[in-house]
């Protein structure tokens, strides 16, 4: 598994995990698709979905969008972990590259933080497929986050 | 509503709506989430999406995946739309602004198609959320496509 | 000439085109590549380049960072034009697709205002190329701004 | 220095080395900017750019569009490195993330490719400052791009 980044981060919160796994649990749309939580330290997370038809696009393959949506939680949560406990995080922009068809047993979004910044992060997420125990890299995302303090007004 | 494109295209298959319509239909993730689709001409469809919790992430609004998955079925049904009847459509990246939170009671995606080669189709959508009578644009993609003919080797 | 956006801003500066214009003159990078800022409105910017040969890539045409560069600033003049007169701007991301070969006569890039907020704005960018009187569209940008306001620490 | 990926690629032409030399010194605007090839490796490839105020913004730093010329012209030639001797080179996208000021002495782009196709490539590339022997990350870019091999038409 290629190594996206070396950084290694502090998180400011000691309980991030707490944060991070609650806040997960309230995002319906993981219970829908069936993706969970695998792994989670600070500036990178991991995000496992099995394979299920209900998922897939004409050709039987993950649709592109389910792609983003497990890409963008990962980084989302990367960037998140990081943050102080008064902070949300919100996805600003995305850009996402399908690499190859996004077939598989199984699938594991690995995002990770390049930036993080009071206001702007910047994480890195990796989609990689397994098939009869091979890993092959199958997607990826850049994504834009900012931070909201509570009280504070939108962006 | 604003209109992105001035573009006016001929379609070079004149089954591109049964073509477009029947593939749409093969979509499964589109069952899954509810979206359909409610109008497709030359270079332009749009797909539709009523609000639903189980479409969430943590704040109630429509995870930013699924606004990306509406968003690129509408673009590469566009591109599609134009292709002969020999071919696919595979997107192989999209960029997508997150402008506002997903709420209101409905979505519509719009994708209409910026260029269209060969190998090589860009299009764009935007999704307006309808929420009492008000449409508000909340989000927007760029999405670059390939065509795929039969029998020819994958890129 | 397709219309991005049928959007109408009302300017918070009312010297925003003086405040533009002074700031596009301080950009000497504009100097160097022979690029004049040739219409000025409220949230909407053109910036014009003449061909160069000192401008190409390997293949005689302009190269793709060049068409970025004064795509990058037609957007980022766009939404300073609607900043207020303490609000410095600053591009976070763009993307660039790039639809045809950048040869011609005379460039044009438009940028135009998507959505304005107190801390972050979108705006989008065309490149249209002209050629013995004919305009193509050869370029798009889509950019990420952020606001920073004086005295306020970076982001 | 981050590494961005662990892959590793056979040229398919023994003479890509000189391949890449040649075509990047066809592109004038490196001259013009006064960039230079400093490393040319099997899908990896090292641009070298001093900074001077004539490629500056408003505030000094080095403008994005310039940081965006040395990042796609990066990831352009460490794509072109895998290709086969009949094959040119185009990039039909990229996008970059502007993560801190680009001020210093020198800047070091370093272009990797992530997936070589026969038609699509996709790469990576990141920007380090280099200021008092410190080395920073500045930007980075996600590129794609277009192998289109001699008497094939345009994409």
């Amino acid at each position: 598994m290629r190594s996206r980044a070396n950084n290694k981060f502090l998180p400011k919160d000691p309980d991030y995990q707490d944060r991070v796994s609650e806040s997960f649990e309230l995002q319906r749309i993981m219970h829908t698709i069936g993706a969970s939580l695998s792994c989670c330290q600070p500036g990178h997370v991991r995000i496992t979905l099995p394979y299920h038809e209900k998922l897939c696009q004409q050709h039987g393959f993950i649709h592109g969008g389910i792609v983003a949506t497990i890409l963008d939680s990962a980084c989302g949560y990367a960037a998140f972990s990081l943050m102080p406990a008064d902070a949300e995080v919100l996805s600003i922009e995305f850009k996402t590259n399908l690499l190859a068809p996004a077939k598989g047993d199984v699938f594991h979004a690995e995002g990770e933080v390049v930036k993080t910044g009071r206001t702007i992060s910047v994480a890195e997420a990796c989609l990689y497929a397994v098939e009869k125990e091979q890993e092959k890299l199958i997607a990826t995302m850049n994504c834009t986050l900012m931070s909201v303090y509570h009280h504070q007004p939108r962006g």
